[in-house]
Formats: C-alpha cells, sequence, structure tokens
C-alpha cells in the first residue's frame, strides 16, 4: 500500500484527490512545514528535495506531481483517469500537467519562495508585485487555450482536473481577479462539489 | 508527418534528438528569436504560449517538452525509449524530466529571462548572481540523487538521457563549476558522440 506524504495548502492535494478518483488503498503522512519536517533527516531520506508531495510504494519513492498523476493514471487504470491507449491524447494531458508545474506553479512560487532565486528584499518585493500580472497571464492561457470544459480535457475527468483545481486554490492569494476566468472559476467550483475532493481536503485540513 | 518547430539554443534539442532516436520521420521548422518569429501571428497560432518547442501532428499539436518526449516513446514503441509496460519506471522518468522542466530549466531561465518574474534591473541582477548557486543546487541534486549511470535512468537509454543532455549544454554559462558534477559532464559526453546527437546539433546549428 504506498503512503502519500502532504502538506496542507500544497500541491500534494491534487495526488490525494488523484488517489480518491483511482479507488485506491493508501496511506497519509503528514509533513509538518511549522517544524521544517521537510528538512529532517528522515525525511530527506524520502524526498532529498525537501519537497512534497512524495509517493512510497513497494518499488520506491516517486516525487513530481505530474510523475505521481501518470503513475496513479496508469496503476489503476480501471478508474479511466487517462487515455492509457491513445499517445496522443495522453501526451495533451501530460502538456497540460506539465505547464501547471512548470509555469503556473512556479509563477505563484514567486510570491513568497523568492529566495529560490534571488537574495535581496527588494528583488522579493518586486517578485510580489508581479506575481498578479505572471499568475494571472497563466490563467489567462488556461481560460482561453487550454481549458476545454467542462473537464480539463473535455468532456472527460482526468488527472488534469485535480491538478488546475489545486493550484487554482490560491489564485486569489495571487492577486487574481477570478471574475477574469469565469471558465476556470466554474471549473474549480465544479471539482469542489465532488466527494471525493471533500473527502480529500477535509483529510489535509484535519490536524 | 510530424513537424518539429525549434530554434537553436533552446530545449526544442531533447525532441529533436528523440525523433531521430525513435527513427521517426518528422520536418523541421526553425523559429527565428532573433526577429521574436516566436511571437507572430502564425506561430501563435500554432503555440499560443509563444515558445519553443511545438509538434505539430496530425491530431494536433503537442507543446513543453515533457509531453512531447513521452508521445515520442509511445508513438515509436520499437525504439524502447521508455519502458511503457511498467507503470513505476514510467513514472520515474516523468518525475526526473518534471524536474528538469520545472526546477532546472526555470533556475536557469532567471539568468537571462528574468522579466518573467520582477520588472527591475536590479532584481534581474540579484537573479543573475544567484544562478550559480540556484542552478548548481540542481545540479548536485542530479549528481547525487538522480542520475544513475551511465544513462539517465540505469543501463537503458530514455528519453530521460536526450533532455539532461540539451540541459546540461547551458550549464558553464550558468556558472557552474564543471568539476563539481563529474558524473553530469560523462553523461554529457557520451550524449555527444552519438550520431543522432551529432546530426541534431548540426542541423540545429545550421542556418
Amino acid at each position: 500500500m504506498p503512503t502519500l506524504y502532504y502538506a496542507p495548502h500544497t500541491c500534494s492535494l491534487a495526488s490525494h484527490i488523484a488517489l480518491e478518483d483511482a479507488g485506491a488503498r493508501y496511506e497519509l503522512r503528514r509533513i509538518d512545514f511549522g517544524k521544517t519536517e521537510q528538512q529532517s533527516p528522515a525525511y530527506l531520506q524520502i524526498n532529498p528535495k525537501a519537497r512534497v508531495p512524495a509517493l512510497v510504494t513497494p518499488r520506491g519513492v516517486l516525487t513530481e506531481t505530474p510523475a505521481m498523476l501518470v503513475f496513479i493514471a496508469q496503476t489503476f487504470p480501471e478508474a479511466g483517469l487517462a487515455p492509457l491507449n491513445d499517445p496522443f491524447a495522453f501526451a495533451e494531458i501530460q502538456s497540460f500537467n506539465s505547464y501547471l508545474c512548470s509555469t503556473l506553479h512556479v509563477a505563484h512560487a514567486h510570491r513568497m519562495r523568492g529566495y529560490r532565486w534571488a537574495d535581496e528584499a527588494a528583488s522579493f518585493a518586486d517578485m510580489q508585485r508581479k506575481v498578479p500580472r505572471s499568475v494571472g497571464a497563466c490563467y489567462d492561457m488556461i481560460e482561453t487555450h487550454m481549458l476545454r470544459g467542462p473537464w480539463a480535457m473535455g468532456d472527460t475527468y482526468t488527472i488534469a482536473d485535480p491538478y488546475l483545481f489545486t493550484l487554482a486554490q490560491w489564485l486569489e492569494d495571487d492577486g487574481v481577479d477570478p471574475a477574469r476566468i469565469p471558465r476556470v472559476i466554474e471549473h474549480r467550483s465544479r471539482m469542489a462539489d465532488r466527494p471525493n475532493v471533500k473527502k480529500a481536503v477535509a483529510e489535509e485540513l484535519a490536524a
């Protein structure tokens, strides 16, 4: 049985929802960022990147949300979370999730984690001022060119949906006006109504 | 037959090499960054993100290197570029490539493209000063925890190899001391000796 290492308000929620969607049996282990547990020697043995999520499986540890989502979809094919026998449609999902990971999430990270890429307080402030525009531009791209509706990839729910939903939790705090991206907001609301999503969110927010 | 839109000295080289490795028939179309062709109306019709690479296929357009590499591996299974029937091993490759995309490439981008995340010249200078450390930390992670050798994933060449090779072209310009990461440098040299790599590099550098 795999164990998902997670922290509330991080992108680990995406894999958590996908495990629920897959009907998987799994264990949850919370990493306490308040105590910088992600940098503890014990956790660095699991994930030397000192981040969440990590999925510990009998074969080894997986990290990076797009990879974990693919693993869940392929390990539970009966859940139908990705078109496993259609390389083009499968790659479209990977493209969607790769954009979320490397462009949207990265833009967001400049609000709170500018120290990854700079040292000066003035640079952090400059980055923070730009977040509404840089993250906003990502959501414009998603709204206009990527989100097909009603689900991310169109008529069928896939592993792109929990990932978009997870990152979309943060858009108001990033200063993005939800009125500008009605289709993203509608998607977020539709996701929030799903029992699996309610369960995963409740589990993460419980102490 | 697919068409790869590329530009020299960008991550499009990874997909170019993989197409060669797959034995694919494809066409190449260079996008002239000197003329900001990536922002031309014609190219924005292909890729509204205004970036390379893009792979135009009979089914539609794919963007994002990790997705394109998966598509190439799955479309040409006989080339053996990924363990397609082993979800865990397949996910490990996705994890490797996702890290390259969202952490290493992003750290590198702060040297020349700080305007994506900030506005002030002083911030760009601060970011540039940090690149040797931020990119260097990524290579330390790859050297110590990710690169198995002789290939990225171990004994078998996969789609992780052309991607690592492509990004490793830039490490000296990013101020990373190659002496600190001998296994990454050995991998880069081994890749550079492959005929498919020589062919792809030569095609991209030709006018």
